[in-house]
């Protein structure tokens, strides 16, 4: 299982480190001869009592006044700062908070957590996603993102867990950590947002993310099912979970990858039969020699491209390419958010670094990533209970990403062996197809055509009218 | 044979028809029940001498001074004009001609030709593709292609057969043609193009173009080496051929259309595995009640996209869409051509419709494509005699086409049988993937990422960067 999972962790390794992703590739291939265990605790099983800090004053000091070089535009608030999730260690995780444009007092609050493990919901989903700013070329100023999601909801980014981007510990052993701690220090971190914004308390609340959130999104959705049934803990709103292009089974991920390398026309026929005869993926298996030499070959093939767009320029020597992607994405935009974030006026206006940490703001963390100490080998068991609790579940793909490609997705879902309700439709915007909607029994999963990985990166419009429709509890409407 | 013909014509209709896709395809859902023939003559038998008419003076007379709107650009001869293929009939071919800007005494002299059947090399090949100017939005001015072929060729666009673009016949019974006519006449037209441009007789010559020229220009291809056997004909200095996104085998085309549909996530597993499990698209086989259930349903799905390249915007009312393509190519690019192509100062310019045509140039012609009497069902074994000759032969596809996708030519040239001198791996243009190369004997495959059928519409840098390796003879440079 070990095996397996290293694989393909690698392909859900940080923007940061996309132009040394070959480096990685070899790195990962050694670890995956080490047979880690992944032993992951129940959260089931949990009878999870989150520690209520008092937060009084805590939302007024964390407001911000202005971010340096933000545009003018509509007015909504903005906050920021950080939630102690446990004051014996000194871990606190830091999270940024934008109210809605459109009756913030009415409209539902939402989570979004970025993946890795180890990667910024503040860096990846706020600035570069969905947030209401993306970082100009200088690295110094902001402009605005005609498609940021808090035109229809208020949207709270959290950077999990400890280790990741400005959020710490000052226990360094907190660093080597795993599915079951962050999702107790996210419902942790939940618990005492609500008190710090009280207003929230009984507001419609929903969870979204990408990537590794297919771990962290069905984790703690889990487990605040599970914690609203103690009466000792405050009910949280959960009406949702929607998670995008989303590592949920470490089989369906590593078959469904090759397949989808092969299936693009990106690796050859010869390489792919061979895969497909020699590599078995499944939970015991070992991965053999024969698999591993057809995989290294692959890997030599798929490493020259973004894995995460396969059709998108890459970021050369810091600039953007000339070459245009789908979507006049700018693939340097890692690198603009990089300067903004550690620039010191940038820091003190999001009242972020305020212990002085040791290095500068990375969207992921290396360190966090290769030290990750448990994770279940599938989350379809997860997903499944989820599925019978009546909270809303989607599932959506960017349909061009090869990291955690729609092929992986589907095949998950086809192991969840559920009966379909409505078939396989394409869904509209502005007279285009903007994807494909299935709907299942308790679950919907939409496709969004032309999205890499980052899907409301790649396209801001689709992302928008999808994260809208999962509010309204809709399909997105039929062509 | 006819049933499975007709269900994949419409997938190379005409660019001028791509807003009416949907009414054609239930136009040809019913053509596919007419079960007619497709005779079609071996042109290996063929000895055949092309009359030759003098040519004096005409070529003083085809030179364009100028084009209406041409912007300020490194000096070229252009000219174009007609040559009569039958003066009993009065059927004559148009072409348009551009030196290049490269020591054009030196650089080879390339036959560009469009498919459809029935669309034109002009509106197509050089107004949209490949050709020095590209159309302007206001459809009067033109701008400079910077990635225009002749940079390293000298094109030779030629509308073809008669009916096509500006090309006509004063008997109205040669509209109704088909592949062998269209071979005869493009070999007529060559012979006495080499007479008005003697310069040119002994230059290396080579033929490319794409789709139904996947047809043509094997076919054309042929008749030349056995004319050239001839004594009582000019030798034409054929070196060789490349042929893009070529509809080349009936039986690969649909198959293979179908599983890209399907590898794309655009069609539902349900609809395709009753296509796998239901349709036979072999040579005699008639077509199923339940499979073509399942293709109507499959052709509903994929209606609303462009089928010539999957990601790009549609042109809607008339203008571009605010949606970006992979490549920043607007989509109305036909209109404005059109537009540019009916103005009487641009077709006098082009010594062009000097015979007072009864309708205005259309880029394709409907009345040909639906009378169109004969074609092979298979191409391959003329690929194969071709293939043997000597001549070069190369085969590219753009990935993200789904008209004569990536698919069909994979599966097209597996039918060939040959051996692979050098593996599959990807090809480098300016530190980015441009696609993916594999060298059979005789025999070079090289695919080009994220362009849709219209190659060099779509990646021109990577269709100019394709072009110049085969003009060179030598695959493009590896990673």
């Amino acid at each position: 299982m070990a095996l397996v999972f290293s694989i393909q962790l690698v392909l859900l390794i940080l923007v940061q480190c996309v132009r040394s992703q070959q480096d990685l590739i070899s790195k990962f291939q050694k670890l995956r001869y080490l047979k880690q265990t992944y032993d992951v605790q129940d959260l089931t099983s949990e009878d999870f009592v989150a520690h209520i800090s008092p937060q009084d004053g805590l939302k007024v000091a964390d407001k911000i006044s202005s971010l340096p070089g933000q545009p003018k535009m509509p007015k909504f608030d903005q906050y920021s700062g950080y939630v102690t999730v446990d004051s014996d260690h000194g871990r606190a995780l830091f999270y940024y908070f934008v109210q809605s444009t459109n009756e913030s007092s009415q409209t539902p609050l939402v989570l979004w957590l970025n993946g890795g493990p180890g990667c910024s919901s503040l860096g990846g989903g706020a600035m570069m996603e969905l947030g209401p700013f993306r970082v100009n070329k200088d690295g110094k100023t902001l402009s605005a993102n005609k498609y940021s999601w808090n035109k229809v909801a208020n949207m709270l980014f959290l950077e999990s867990p400890a280790g990741v981007g400005f959020s710490y510990s000052n226990k360094s052993s907190d660093y080597k950590t795993g599915d079951t701690q962050t999702a107790k220090d996210s419902y942790t971190f939940l618990i005492n947002w609500f008190e710090r914004f009280p207003e929230y308390k009984t507001r419609d609340f929903y969870i979204t993310g990408e990537s590794y959130a297919g771990h962290y999104i069905p984790q703690l959705a889990q487990l605040i099912l599970k914690s609203n049934e103690n009466e000792s803990n405050a009910a949280i709103n959960l009406k949702g979970i929607a998670i995008g292009n989303a590592y949920i089974d470490d089989e369906t991920q590593s078959k469904g990858s090759h397949d989808f390398w092969w299936y693009r026309s990106i690796v050859s026929d010869e390489i792919h039969d061979g895969i497909v005869k020699h590599c078995d993926f499944s939970w015991q298996s070992s991965v053999s020699e024969t698999c591993n030499a057809y995989i290294n070959e692959e890997n030599k093939l798929v490493s020259n491209i973004f894995s995460y767009d396969i059709y998108a320029p890459l970021c050369l020597n810091g600039t953007s390419s000339k070459t245009t992607g789908l979507d006049g994405f700018d693939p340097c935009s890692e690198d603009y958010i990089f300067s903004y974030l550690n620039i010191p006026q940038v820091q003190n206006a999001l009242h972020a670094n305020l212990t002085g940490l040791p290095g500068p703001w990375q969207d992921c963390n290396d360190d966090i990533f290769y030290k990750w100490t448990d994770q279940p080998f599938t989350m379809l068991p997860t997903i499944q209970r989820l599925m019978g609790s009546g909270i809303r579940f989607w599932i959506y793909s960017g349909d061009v990403d090869s990291s955690v490609p729609v092929t992986t997705t589907k095949y998950a879902i086809k192991k969840l062996n559920t009966t379909i309700k409505s078939p396989w439709r394409p869904w509209n915007l502005d007279g285009e197809v903007g994807g494909y909607v299935v709907e299942y029994e308790k679950l919907t999963f939409v496709t969004v055509r032309g999205a890499g990985h980052f899907v409301p990166s790649y396209q801001p419009d689709r992302a928008l009218a999808l994260f809208s429709s999962f509010l309204a509890g809709k399909p997105p409407v039929a062509m």
